[in-house]
């Protein structure tokens, strides 16, 4: 089963979902409302089309989907009764990998869009919504297309484990300890991954359409830092423990590793002037102290973890030993919280597509 | 809860899904291939469009879902090798109320391809897949967006029970005891959606654009003959017999009807020429021998009922009496079989958009 499949958020809306654990990508998301005003607001007031074509690329299914297009919708008719101009016609697109839960966010657009009706005070005129399954890492949608582009959260999710992790003993993503290959070995997969994504979008954005992405990453430039491994060290650390206690193989352990990378500014910029397509008029790196955002609960770190991680485990551990290990996951997070700030440092970047 | 949250098919691939149990649906679909050939070469031989749009407008979940899509891929793409002729891009819209099983349909797409791939003996080029969810009997889509629209056993379900049913007592549809004031209800009601539905078509199709539209109907003009109601009042019987023994309520099977009608061909062409967008080139009646289909097992004819009809049943009868009625159902219809051949009819119509 390649990545692909493994990798999507745990669907529905029960306790250990995602869409009950996603606050602080939420709060996140809240935090960049201003340069997405920015963005939007110089968008549409150049060039006013008449349909305004709006991706949300990794859209996940929960309370955070549907946020920065109801947002979006909101700025422009904003605009619109202020200059008193016609509303566009709004194309949503929400993409995500196939194994995302569309079911729950389809169900979920009527209430969605009556909510909306009722904040922006006007029936809402032609509005189509659309799932896009798919991975990013390719081309999802015909050329020229797309007037705005938006992810959050999802850009530090690699389009596979990094080739050649052997020798990452212990470890399931890069830490102190691991070999210089391995370093290298996902700083290429990002490379790959993010100039890949960035020529896609590039195909299928408009001319001066935008992008603003959020993602998972560090300031300083060891990539093997405590700013950006710390969260992962930790649940490793879980693993380890009941390796130690035989109820998991230490191949096991040794053989796991996540298709994520945290990168820094200067290797954002890298991908981005190297392909060329876009000006990137903003990047913005920003801290989420996780200790406030979660409420100094060990409980509810772990159940967000969870809800992120636990497919991609039980695919590699199976299902019996996900209860311990988010048990014992907890109790190491709750334990940090009380002796130090946990925090997770993330990008806010905004491009521009160049003329053709 | 309105009828659309309440019409879907049984969702998933269990013994009682749909998945499993359409069978029938997938032959009428293969019986009307030739028509579609006819439909598609003209369609794309006079305008040769780079970017084939098509749209499957209840395109449900299971075997039969994407089996038109990949015979319109085949079939363009067979004209393009014998002209020499580059491939569109094909962009495929996947239409269902919100509650279809459209997590399955999308897991079900990588395979697809690879299948598609394998058959046209060529990588199929940019071929975009959208699921788009809401009822058809409304804009979903952009103006003046689509090439090809196909409907398969979709539009004889109306878009809510008609009002004014009360007095229908012992019938889930119309019957030879139904008074004529449901059978006004059901005719306008159908009136209402089926014109609605062309509409709206109307709107999204290119100058030039077909459609092609099957769904259960009747030769005869009398909307109560045997020939279009049988089915239905087999299933009544079941539930009448449950009354009979005080398992459910005489007044919760007089206030169940079934949100379907099967029209005539003149109920059909009358609201086609109406309406006044298209131009209907093809209509044909025919039947399926439902013994022969199903073959002459009253556990299957049971097994399809209830992959359609079962959503629509829990809602109102609740979750406890479905086993019984469905047990029931199947005697009754194992019975019948041994007796007379059961048949559906069906209507296959071809329309093609008007120039504006």
């Amino acid at each position: 089963m390649d990545v692909e499949q493994r990798v999507h958020m745990i669907g529905g809306h029960g306790e250990e979902s995602y869409a009950n654990n996603s606050l602080v990508q939420g709060n996140v998301i809240s935090s960049t409302k201003l340069i997405r005003e920015k963005v939007i607001t110089s968008l549409y007031s150049n060039t006013f089309p008449s349909s305004l074509t709006i991706a949300d690329m990794g859209c996940s299914s929960g309370p955070n989907t549907l946020s920065v297009v109801s947002e979006t919708i909101e700025i422009v008719e904003k605009i619109c009764k202020e200059r008193n101009h016609l509303s566009p016609k709004y194309i949503v697109y929400l993409n995500d990998l196939a194994g995302n839960d569309f079911n729950s966010v389809f169900k979920s657009l009527d209430n969605f869009k009556e909510k909306l009706s009722d904040e922006i005070k006007t029936e809402i005129g032609n509005c189509y919504f659309f799932g896009v399954p798919g991975s990013f890492y390719g081309r999802v949608f015909p050329d020229q297309n797309l007037h705005f582009v938006h992810s959050s959260f999802s850009l530090h999710w690699l389009s596979k484990v990094p080739e050649g992790l052997n020798n990452n003993k212990g470890a399931i993503y890069i830490q102190n300890t691991s070999p210089s290959n391995v370093i290298k070995a996902y700083y290429e997969q990002f490379q790959k991954d993010f100039s890949f994504f960035i020529k896609c979008r590039a195909e299928e954005i408009v001319e001066g359409g935008c992008m603003i992405l959020t993602f998972l990453g560090r300031r300083g430039d060891d990539p093997s830092s405590k700013e950006c491994c710390y969260i992962p060290e930790l649940l490793a650390t879980a693993l380890n423990d009941m390796v130690l206690e035989g109820i998991i193989e230490e191949d096991k352990v040794n053989n796991f590793n996540i298709p994520n990378y945290y990168p820094c500014p200067s290797e954002v910029k890298f991908v981005v002037l190297n392909e060329g397509s876009f000006n990137m008029n903003h990047l913005e790196v920003s801290e989420v102290d996780l200790n406030v955002s979660i409420n100094q609960s060990g409980y509810k770190f772990a159940q967000a973890m969870r809800a992120v991680f636990e497919p991609l485990l039980v695919s590699h551990f199976g299902e019996t030993i996900i209860e311990d290990a988010f048990n014992r996951y907890q109790e190491i997070l709750a334990d940090r919280m009380t002796k130090e700030i946990i925090k997770s440092t993330y990008f806010t970047i905004s491009l521009t597509r160049k003329s053709l």
